[in-house]
């Protein structure tokens, strides 16, 4: 549902901490606070504020003081939304915030949807979609690698250059359209080599972007790492250490400690997601063991294969299970480390025994451990952190995280290249000026120039109360 | 720890939502985060902004910008604490808080402690410290009555009144001690009359406080509920139907659940604390039965006592445990609602049976309801809500809430029995001088005027960070 003509609002903060946020969006937005809001200085007149200004006063219900809060104030199209705003910053209690926007209802507003306030900047003009997309990916970002991807996606990215290589593709669409209104005539108003090179462009840059796509996946979901490893080797006891490690680091500064992610560590600004640890959290290696279709499975889901396997293991047999996952391992770009565990009880000679006769691959890593006594683990996250993902991530070259914005950019791919083998072989412009519409609609559904009430929804849903 | 020189920084929202406040203050606040806060209008300098102004802009590690914020400024002592301030609303990541209080602590600024914001506040003289206490109380409030108390002490209410008493009997103290100086002079500079008036109106506001504290005390706390009543009664079924029913309620604005509060329901702005309900949660009552002497502890913590008996039940039996229960009310202002529940298996007869033959008291209800088919249970909640608290609190008596302040007063209380039956016996001036000094210590202490920093320590300890 789409509605610019009602002033909407809704809490912006999260219930807790010591200050909440209640955010109001509309062209009556200053007009309904004035009812409910009473600045502590009883000369200044709320309407007549300029944007960018607090005002400091009470918030009553009738006769009854609500809060005492700070308002600011900001003006249209200075604002968020593009909008006439304010946003109401009370003492953070439930009934607080209940109150104030019961009161603002009553006075006129309505409950916004989530993501209402984004979705009218977006049809206001003042970001376009893949921006407003960006906000979220901002909002749900934990990582440096992630947060990068985003914040850049946010302040227009990649966006700019697609709105504007649309742009030169729009004026060529128009030409060759005008070609087809002279039928007969054999006039040619669009230069076809200007066209093949800017068509060019763009493919270059759809392809460049489809590709970064799986690093896109990666820098936002993290990459996904499998613990595997015959009964009784340690791969619980391994997992829980390097997650309570996790949980200390991250919770060195005050208020934010990150209780709800789970199964997720962090090295160098990039996220390492263990997954299917269902069945290692509780217990120690009960049901696991090394069934080649199970394991199977958990290799195609992931991005590095940790082995865990025990000092007291012969060389030969940790070989084996080294062989079998190897040839699991069809894809490349997936990573294997073994995992010497248990060292703790090492007994001579078989560490050395263990160097000597594990032969590697060049992408492979041989680490001695012992999970129980914490020793060890820095190297694993050093090793982990070796990841070739890491090289890409330092380049500037922009990401892509979005599905939506990959499919798009994939058929904009494919009908460019109907394009271009249709000027190759001469075929009919009107046939040639149907691809190139079709480029166009999905360079336009990216950046929302092209858009429908359904693509919107499916965005803004997602998207939290307040934002 | 008392700190003034530093400048201190902490997140001031919960994690989660859309926008996340960081608090800053102290004197070099805007300098600090003129280092890290890049206005989008290059123009503008930071440090040169007048306070009450919104500044845009982006805050930058290095090159990376980490997010767009919002930068409020507030200048000395217009401020919450007094002195320069600035918040930064920033997008609710953790990342990017995380990030931004980096940034703050390495170019000068120190994580706040809890409440170190109101400590700061209550040290510059912008609250007292009745005053900086209620704070934590209007965040924590949930219900209209706690937080109609909240905001009233936090806005001065009783505290005004002490600061003057305690100011009037400061300058008797320094009459009679003056007296004292004359030795063996039969000099009277304090008028014995007046400072008794004075001796009285005080005591008169430290009894009636006294004695609001058990009303605060509910208040603040919610009305202890118990429900007692003999296996497979429902107990159980009827807790559960009165908590959902209030989860739906509660959850009618988006973002305002209160999925941390149980056991808990609302009614006309009052709580209703269901107590002692671990044994009723999850079974239908197994172990309970109406043993007497845990019948009589539970009624010893109550305010009100639901009694649960069954449709099918005989009325000389529900006769005796009405009987039993009213032996146990020792204590004036508890109240009992006796509950026939099982309705929807009423057999013709039984329903005018219990009428008939149930004799109540005055204060007691009588209801039928079906927990299972959750009929009769907005008679529930009216029988509650018609407790003789609300009449109490409707009035617009100041209310204390606070353990500290209501053992003060006390102090006080007897302090200036002392003095009245001094003054009445002609004791001599030197010994009535100490008890009105120790009156004057106790009144001080409740509006911080003395303190020390254990007390303040104790306070503050259990404000959350960034309040």
């Amino acid at each position: 549902m789409i509605r610019s003509g009602e002033t909407i609002c809704a809490p912006a903060t999260a219930m807790g901490g010591a200050i909440a946020i209640v955010r109001i969006s509309g062209s009556e937005s200053l007009s309904i606070c004035e009812k409910i809001f009473f600045p502590s200085d009883k000369n200044i007149k709320l309407t007549d504020q300029k944007g960018f200004t607090i005002l400091f006063g009470e918030i009553r219900s009738g006769e009854e003081v609500v809060d005492e809060v700070l308002l600011s104030v900001f003006r249209s199209p200075h604002s968020y939304t593009g909008e006439n705003a304010a946003e109401i910053s009370c003492h953070a209690s439930p009934y607080i915030v209940k109150k104030i926007l019961e009161l603002l209802i009553n006075n006129g507003a309505v409950s916004a949807s989530p993501g209402e306030f984004t979705q009218r900047a977006f049809m206001n003009g003042r970001i376009d979609l893949s921006q407003a997309e960006a906000v979220a990916d901002v909002i749900a970002s934990t990582t440096r690698a992630a947060h990068k991807v985003a914040v850049n996606q946010m302040r227009g990215g990649f966006s700019d250059e697609i709105s504007r290589l649309r742009f030169e593709l729009l004026n060529f669409a128009s030409l060759i359209e005008l070609e087809l209104d002279f039928g007969e005539e054999d006039v040619e108003f669009a230069d076809r080599n200007d066209l093949k090179s800017i068509i060019l462009r763009i493919k270059d840059l759809a392809d460049r972007l489809t590709n970064s796509f799986s690093l896109g996946n990666v820098v936002k979901n993290g990459i996904p790492v499998v613990i595997i490893g015959k009964p009784n080797s340690g791969k619980s006891t391994l997992l829980n250490a390097l997650l309570n490690e996790e949980k200390a680091i991250v919770s060195d500064i005050p208020g934010t400690t990150r209780d709800t992610i789970e199964d997720t560590i962090t090295i160098d600004g990039l996220a390492y997601r263990f997954i299917d640890t269902a069945g290692l959290r509780d217990t120690e290696d009960v049901i696991e063991s090394l069934g080649i279709k199970k394991t199977h499975e958990k290799i195609l889901q992931a991005s590095v294969i940790l082995l865990v396997d025990e000092i007291s293991d012969s060389p030969e047999s940790v070989n084996k299970r080294i062989g079998a996952i190897r040839e699991m391992i069809t894809e490349s770009g997936k990573r294997l480390i073994i995992i010497i565990n248990k060292c703790d009880k090492s007994q001579p000679g078989q560490k050395e025994g263990l160097i000597n006769e594990i032969i590697l691959n060049d992408d492979e890593n041989l680490l001695f451990i012992s999970a129980k006594e914490k020793s060890g683990l820095e190297e694993l996250r050093v090793a982990l952190a070796e990841d070739v993902i890491k090289e890409k991530l330092n380049t500037d070259d922009t990401i892509i995280t979005n599905i939506r914005h990959y499919e798009a950019l994939l058929h904009v791919s494919e009908s460019l290249d109907r394009v271009l083998t249709g000027l190759d072989n001469k075929i009919p412009e009107d046939l040639i000026a149907i691809d190139i519409r079709q480029a166009i609609h999905y360079l336009g559904e990216i950046t929302g120039q092209i858009t429908s009430d359904e693509i919107l929804g499916n965005i803004f849903k997602n998207f939290c109360i307040g934002k």
